[in-house]
């Protein structure tokens, strides 16, 4: 597997196992129809882990923008490959989105509220606020940056933190994923990655989903630009302690 | 321990505990009643974890037909040894099934509701739909193989995880049914393996239920052909990327 | 620490962490109240890994005698200190049941359903029924103990297993009670260990609950006797096949 | 990264998490509200994760004050080093706990509870009794430094636990501080750490919250002198067992 199609397929993992789960929870006659929160969070953490498993050993497994700009600042990663990680990553996002709407198709022509087929796809803010939200996509997405380039084999990705333990090594990934998704997922949805919110939503738009809702663009920059700015401020931040 | 004793072992305990789990959420007057989501799916997956400590070892722990079958195909277990491994799953899964009835049989005839008596033992579709019940359980299963197959030590069977890291090693095979049962599960209960299927729906047919709903034979193929056809599609699809 | 000690020890924050999630749960204002199923076998779960963490190196964390019982039938474990052992877990489960009263004694006081309370020292079948409830309470422990006897790394206590991952060493011992709890814990409670439901038993008879239940002694030898059968059981299949 | 630093920045991230969870579940119009004692467990277990993680290697990651008074008692650590850890943790409390109150600036203005606005930065008890809540505080944290002089590498802080198995390695302590919260945390919600209640606790009085509640200083030496206590007593108990 080249990195370029490791970074897809990882991305198009965790898109349909994450998009999945919340399909899972919010469209209609589900099974797991309002399983709440606990069930959201664990099933993006282990989306986390099932796409680390298979993409790590190809491509260090960013499976997200922000970790690929962040470790090239960090100049752990060279930038001539960022733009290819970037239009994989949106590529496999993409196609995991519509996977997502292929298993689930029955329940979103099932399901009238128009909010929850979009949730399935993209983030939504609780409170729309401009500065708030990017704050909080910062934020978390700094927790997740800076707890990478510590995770103690000193690796700056995912990548070596998966060889060496086995399939275990991907295990503190899934348990940071798991953690921001509890903690600071409760303000904006945590995208804390431009490809898992960009890409979607452009397939909700593009896909014939019945009685769909509008895709909300004028917020879509900010599950894009504060990843960026908090991967960014991570990286910085770290060069600054070391 | 040969392996055909071992499969056997390895699914009885599978459905023992994954119908135990089923059981004790859906049928009246138990201590677990009504308790969701997250408890049948984490019962299931921890199901896999404790059935590939036992049996890993043994026999690799298939437990699982789309498992035997997707692993030939990938040139990496005998063609010879499939039917053996399928009787031993088929028996397996319907003594576990057996032992679930014994189990919880005094809230068997505490409930009424003869669909959730047949959910104890295998698989019902939220939404009816030939093709999209058919299309979930092969993306589900081909999640499962696919992952298995890039699981970092390069087995291609849960077998060899488990060795090295004593039994923290079956661990990453759990976590992966896990995810699928939290994201993918949704719309057809995730049988994504036929004998967990097929083997309890006989059962059910053939013990004393009382009061007890048809056994949907209409359906039953589609958890046994869907999960072989996944499972052989990440066979093909990991042969086409190495 | 002696053996000796360590089994007390061990089985004291067995239980007081055990009984401790009872009460969060079970009793009136607590901050945990009413919270479910998975709040309850992961609490205990996680009892069980703190307490094989401190007395796994010392004593092997037994903390059951019908783990002594059977690990003495399957030949590993000297007769001569099976009566000590059982002492041990005697006294440290009516330490740890007394730690749990005086933690949660405002909230005892506070909690008029008297099978509330005593649902935190000791189980209670959820439909009685003599022979179900020694079956389930059997078939539990069985599974408990013959997944012990498969451990990968040969051991045949949970000691072993602590030794050489440092405390995760403790995890698979955890995860099969998380998967015994969820899947076959709704009929009786699942106590699947003589001491854990005996020594609180006593302790609930002795100690000065306002307004308390019956100590249900027709009850008490089915949690005693059926665990132990259990282990002796799986013992048995064990040695057959091995 | 210095020890001062490392014990500010873990701390910081402890209480970010940590707080934000519990604000999660609280405030209103988030996305996790109402989710349950599942969730702020598993969200506090996982802010420890994290900030072992990160300090582990530099600080020992200590993060709490009855850790660094307890490792010093046990001898295993310098008494002329506690003043600076515990400013340390005593700051980066406070700034975790300010970040909190950013991410989730809106949901707090869109909450009238002033009592549940508290509760995101400080513990208060479920029924207020000073020798009980004392007693609660006292041993959860016990509990906690026991546990941590057994874990089996026989590192007398989280240390060491750290390096040898990756960043796997911090997941022991994070196992032990779930479990103390779903089986202990009941009565006080578990401060069971001085400068996870106290820093927060100066925050919520000094930053410009909305209709904030009272700060409750009469209770605030529970949360500190009870863990203190707790650790102090798990140090003597090793010291006369060993």
């Amino acid at each position: 597997m080249t990195p370029f199609i490791a970074e897809i397929i990882g991305t198009a993992i965790l898109i349909l196992l994450g998009g999945g789960v919340v399909a899972n929870v919010v469209l209609n006659k589900t099974i797991g129809n309002n399983s709440g929160w606990i069930v959201i969070t664990t099933g993006w953490a282990l989306a986390v882990y099932v796409a680390v498993v298979i993409a790590g050993p190809y491509s260090g497994a960013h499976i997200n923008p922000a970790v690929t700009v962040a470790v090239a600042i960090a100049g752990k990663f060279p930038w001539a490959d960022v733009p290819m990680y970037i239009l994989a990553q949106m590529i496999g996002a993409m196609i995991g989105a519509s996977a997502v709407w292929l298993t689930y198709k029955n329940h979103f022509d099932e399901t009238e509220d128009a909010d929850s087929k979009k949730a399935v796809f993209c983030t939504a803010p609780a409170i729309r606020n401009t500065f708030s939200n990017f704050f909080s996509e910062m934020i978390g997405t700094f927790v997740l940056l800076f707890t990478i380039f510590y995770f103690s084999d000193a690796s700056i990705t995912e990548t070596e933190s998966v060889i060496g333990l086995g399939s275990l090594g991907a295990l503190p990934v899934a348990f940071l994923v798991w953690s921001i998704g509890l903690s600071l997922g409760g303000t904006t949805g945590y995208a804390i990655n431009p490809a898992r919110d960009l890409g979607p939503r452009i397939m909700h738009a593009i896909l014939p989903i019945k009685n769909k809702a509008k895709s909300d663009w004028s917020y879509a920059w900010i599950p894009v630009l504060g990843p960026l700015t908090g991967g960014a401020l991570a990286a910085f931040f770290m060069l600054a302690l070391s």
